[in-house]
């Protein structure tokens, strides 16, 4: 498997790669990510799975009839009869097993965040053919479109669509630094909710590498996913005033770069004593001239923790710091959420089902991923692959091939469980 | 005047005037500065004064010959004899006298910054000729190309090209954000140095906004300058580890925003420790993502102060700090000097009588002219107009009417005193 895995994963590996950073620009609906789009048709293709679109940008590949209940006579696979066999929650028996995730990318992004769980997707199929596994559902794969929200800046765009937590009107205008709106990127205005299709499924199993090291800790190759802790974004824009930086006095200033320094280093000082996460990795600076103190400074506000009362009090503990400072400099401070989601905790029984069978530790993640939004409408559970380095939204993001390897045999031995009863 | 002075204003007001900041997006060679320049030679031609170029994107009006010594007989002033007037310094009896200033902008600048020093510099000309004044020496009118450095990176370029304190070639290779190169946008390789062209200029004198509130303070609309404050720009760049915003712990980041913030901070308060001037006015961070630790934040500081040690220590103090912050951050600090411009002083004599003429204050300033380059090759002078707000490189820069009149009064007695003698 180690062998395939790195053939397959050496197929898509120079797409959309910076050839100066070593990382990767996979925008939504750009060029390398409408490649991957098409790598994924292949893929599709060679196995014999119809590929049906949801009018959102999201794909996917059907083991078994996308318009029937069961799985497809065509193929290589055999279809099975539809059974009584056990259902995920009250699902109908017949309702498909939807894996797999996004090939988008953030700027300068690693090479599995995303793509990892759709490549591992087509191969754990190969796994279960080879093994003879007839399942007695469909068994689908999955691409999302825009997960990262980096083109866009709504993450899980393609999911939230879906699934309706997204106005599609809304969805539609929202545009992408060069003034590109969604609805011209994807070609047409997105379809929006689609419960019939929403409906066929009857869990959803996203694998993705770790984006941290409790798994280095742990020592082992794969986890299950427990939850994903509440999160969300804030813009702090601190406004000034404009003013030369040479012949200004230091006391005549009014200088929002200082209130946003200071509200860095109280970001990540508040955050330290709550065990929480809070990053500033944005900023935009007018005029951002050399020589100009600036007039306005806007910095974005990451901020993550695992109970929601330890989020809004980081958060607010932030807020008040930096409007203190903001008096102290005399600026403007004004706190916008961008977004928030909430506590994920996914499918509990389905969690512990999956940990006893593939005897893996059960782990929380700071970070969102499609398989949160869906967990709110289907049930749903994440696979998680060890990532050496813990590192990722980076280029020395990682994972070994014998651990990649691990991840596609648990992922299919998940599917068989999920779509052979 | 007043009413003279706000004709002239109101005839380049509108060109190069974003209408979302009310500032200005004047820069080098691009299309509102290319109608700020024929402004100028419809300016000169309507008072016969013909305009000469250096081959280095600086433009000259002459009022007096551009091929002689004398003034022209031509146009509405007669041309008096060469004489053996009084000398400024040791220049020849004939050489010119030569005033003005830039039309380029910081990006959202004010109306003043640059071009002040020319509409004055022109009414200048029509008061001396509607007194009856006939020079003995030419009047020459200048507008220097990219003063600001905003399109290019190299401030007071015209100026450090025509005096060969730039490389004719390093200049040539300059290139803006788009990567256009200064050669391609003058349309042909700068001609660099022209000792003939400088040897012609008996002095300069430029007139221009004060960018601090000084003469608010003395209660006085013009003053003369005394000094240029040494000033630079360091870059100071931090390399860290990117990373998930969501997933990473706080305690294994090596996140450079942290170095960055502590920086700023610590700039300022160095600063004002010294009675000096530092800003932190332009950042860049990749990959600028909300939800990623960056991996690289480059700040610029700019460092002024009335002394070239103190602005040594200041800046060694503030390298210090962040050099000591980034071992705490595990982050990597480079310190490169961009530019430094040492301590400029106005000949003494020339600052003294103009004064004395004109019964104004004397100040130093912290900013960059033109006039600071050309100090250095001929006796050299500057008149500051008053600004009410103190504010400049902004949109809220200004100037009232009445004392831009003044300004252009002090200029034509200026220019009388030296080109009449």
């Amino acid at each position: 498997m180690t062998g395939r895995f790195r053939e397959s994963w050496d197929g898509i590996a120079p797409i959309g790669r910076d050839a100066g950073s070593g990382g990767y620009l996979r925008y939504a609906l750009t060029a390398p990510e409408l490649r991957l789009r098409e790598w994924f048709r292949t893929q599709a293709d060679l196995r014999g799975m119809p590929v049906s679109e949801d009018g959102n940008g999201n794909l996917f590949a059907w083991w078994g009839d996308p318009d029937a209940g069961g799985p497809s006579t065509g193929g290589p696979a055999t279809a099975g009869p539809n059974t009584d066999a056990q259902t995920t929650g009250d699902r109908a028996g017949t309702g498909a097993v939807l894996t797999g995730s996004h090939f988008d990318s953030v700027p300068h992004g690693g090479a599995y965040d995303g793509p990892l769980g759709i490549v591992s997707a087509f191969l754990a199929v190969d796994e279960l053919r080879a093994a003879g596994v007839t399942p007695v559902r469909p068994v689908v794969v999955a691409a999302f479109v825009e997960e990262e929200g980096a083109r866009f800046g709504v993450p899980c765009l393609g999911s939230r669509l879906l699934t309706g937590e997204i106005d599609a009107d809304r969805a539609a205008g929202l545009r992408d630094a060069a003034g590109v709106s969604f609805a011209e990127a994807l070609g047409h205005r997105p379809a929006g909710a689609d419960p019939a299709l929403l409906g066929r499924f009857a869990a959803f199993v996203e694998l993705h590498v770790e984006q941290g090291r409790a798994l280095v800790d742990a020592d082992a190759p794969v986890a299950v996913g427990s939850a994903i802790w509440p999160h969300g974004r804030w813009r702090f824009e601190l406004r000034g005033e404009g003013n030369h930086a040479g012949t200004t006095r230091m006391a005549d200033r009014r200088d929002p770069m200082l209130t946003f320094a200071f509200t860095v280093l109280a970001a990540n000082k508040e955050a330290r004593l709550r065990d929480a996460h809070a990053t500033v990795g944005r900023v935009a600076v007018e005029p951002n001239a050399t020589n100009a103190v600036p007039s306005r400074v806007t910095g974005w506000l990451d901020a993550r923790a695992a109970a929601p009362e330890t989020l809004d009090g980081l958060v607010e503990a932030v807020r008040a710091k930096a409007a203190e400072r903001a008096r102290r400099d005399g600026t403007e401070l004004t706190v916008t959420r961008e977004s928030a989601t909430p506590l994920v905790t996914f499918d509990g029984g389905l969690a512990d089902r999956l940990a006893g069978l593939l005897a893996a530790p059960v782990l929380p993640t700071g970070a969102g991923h499609d398989a949160g939004v869906l967990a709110a409408h289907l049930p749903t559970a994440m696979l998680f692959v060890r990532n050496p380095t813990g590192v990722s939204h980076s280029p020395a993001e990682s994972a070994t091939d014998a651990d990649c390897a691990a991840g596609v045999v648990a992922l299919a031995r998940v599917l068989e469980e999920l779509a052979c009863h």
